[in-house]
């Protein structure tokens, strides 16, 4: 594996690659790397002659009172996992290399940004899709891998590449749950171990509003009061949202057709976690899969 | 030559092509090609293996109060011209192609707008821009290649390929001029004959401009009035704006240094004229080549 620091030097080495017809996968990370990220370089691994992994902790991307400098990072461990993982390049540009003078132009995300997490973080999506704007035409990926734990991050990814005709293929990747349910997170080690237990509610309540439309309830309020009911039984954590939106547009809907999200955050005493299901929903009764 | 409508296809042929190790040279235009275009087209012909030229009337880089749907069009003979200097590819989507639905992202260009041309015409850049950022990623080209006489133009794609690291070389193509020195344009028809006579002088005013430069002087303020001065002694046209800045970031000087532009708009009866020349200015006197 080789660690490249340069913008120059990336470039020059995908040129190589790309004229010995070589496909890229790029998993572009904050580091700090999880099971989650491990789960993406072993599908870009499965999937491509090359895989690349991009270390940047964008400050674009955080807010005035974000936490950008106190960001969690350990590069030598975060080596040491890509290693493992069969990582070609490790892209990991500083700061100054990626935003050497003040930018001439920036990425503004016009929709989907002003629902679920996004909500609260605005001018996020902006610095996301800004940075990722460069890191793809940096390292002209084949394949670009994301975890659809944050399907807002992947929904403003799709209409990037969509809306401004990146040829390259999203891959979401599918969360990795416990064997309880629980959607796999870094943070659950935060959970007390009676929070850890009453966690698992939060996908069983996605589950069952997927039972739910299956049996028929095409109601995005029915849907919402279900889950929402489901997670306050079984425990006193707090939820932050249950919503239902069309994927990947995030639009309100006055009734589920076609691709829907279901999605929940929740808060525990020390520790906010989100889940969420992407369905296919047919106007026949019976139609989710 | 070969004539494409749909970015599927388009990005297709480029896949080809970028397979068999072809260089790409692009010219993206709004149609109805003038000499000026067809400069370019010779330059892009020598210098690559492949040569698209994008005919797009771009509705996101006019205003409410222009005329987008007035712009003057005529397929047939730019295809006529095109074919004549050896276009590989003739890409020309429809709007509905290009914008097949609301947009979940834009180029918004934060600097180099509000001077010059680009100071009348609010967001017309950022439409620029946003096509471009689309067209390069259909087209992937080697080089791109633009007219410097329009220099606030290829100012802000110059920082929009070095911002967001498109691996695209911009070749700025030199103003061609008639014998007189008038930069040409399809606009010069519309000068009336004492006009044409006259509207020699406004590139004289920026030679003598270049000549103080080369005899030492340094104060943009002093530059701009002689241009002017030279500029209205000859006729009773109106002057735009004579400006000098810091070029390709167009930002004001106190002293020239580096690489400058002195630019002017004026305006005739029928017709308003722009011309321009960019100087690299060093603090030894005699030092602008």
């Amino acid at each position: 594996m080789r660690v490249i620091t340069t913008i120059h030097e990336m470039q020059n080495e995908i040129k190589t690659q790309k004229s010995l017809s070589k496909s890229v996968g790029f998993v572009p990370t904050m580091g700090f790397l999880h099971e989650g990220h491990l789960t993406l370089l072993k599908k870009a691994r499965l999937e491509n002659d090359i895989v690349v992994l991009s270390i940047f902790v964008n400050p674009l991307q955080f807010g005035p009172a974000e936490d950008f400098s106190t960001y969690p990072r350990d590069f030598n461990r975060d080596k040491s996992l890509a290693e493992c993982e069969g990582v070609d390049f490790l892209f990991y540009p500083s700061v100054e290399e990626m935003y050497h003078h003040s930018s001439s132009v920036r990425v503004v995300v016009q929709e989907r940004t002003d629902v679920l997490c996004g909500k609260s973080r605005p001018g996020h999506f902006d610095g996301v899709a800004t940075v990722l704007t460069k890191l793809f035409n940096i390292v002209l990926p084949t394949k670009a891998y994301f975890g659809i734990k944050d399907a807002q991050q992947v929904a403003v990814v799709e209409g990037l590449i969509t809306d401004f005709n990146f040829p390259i293929e999203l891959i979401a990747v599918d969360i990795v749950r416990e064997e309880d349910g629980l959607a796999k997170s870094s943070r659950n080690v935060n959970l007390l171990p009676e929070e850890r237990r009453q966690a698992a509610v939060i996908y069983k309540s996605l589950i069952a509003a997927k039972a739910a439309i299956e049996g028929g309830e095409r109601d995005p309020q029915v849907i919402k009061s279900l889950v929402s009911a489901m997670i306050t039984s079984g425990f006193k954590g707090q939820i932050d949202y249950v919503e239902v939106y069309s994927y990947p547009q995030l639009k309100d809907l006055a009734k589920l057709d076609g691709t829907c999200i279901i999605a929940a955050a929740v808060k525990f005493s020390k520790v906010r976690l989100i889940d969420n299901i992407i369905l296919e929903v047919s106007q026949e009764i019976g139609g989710a899969k």
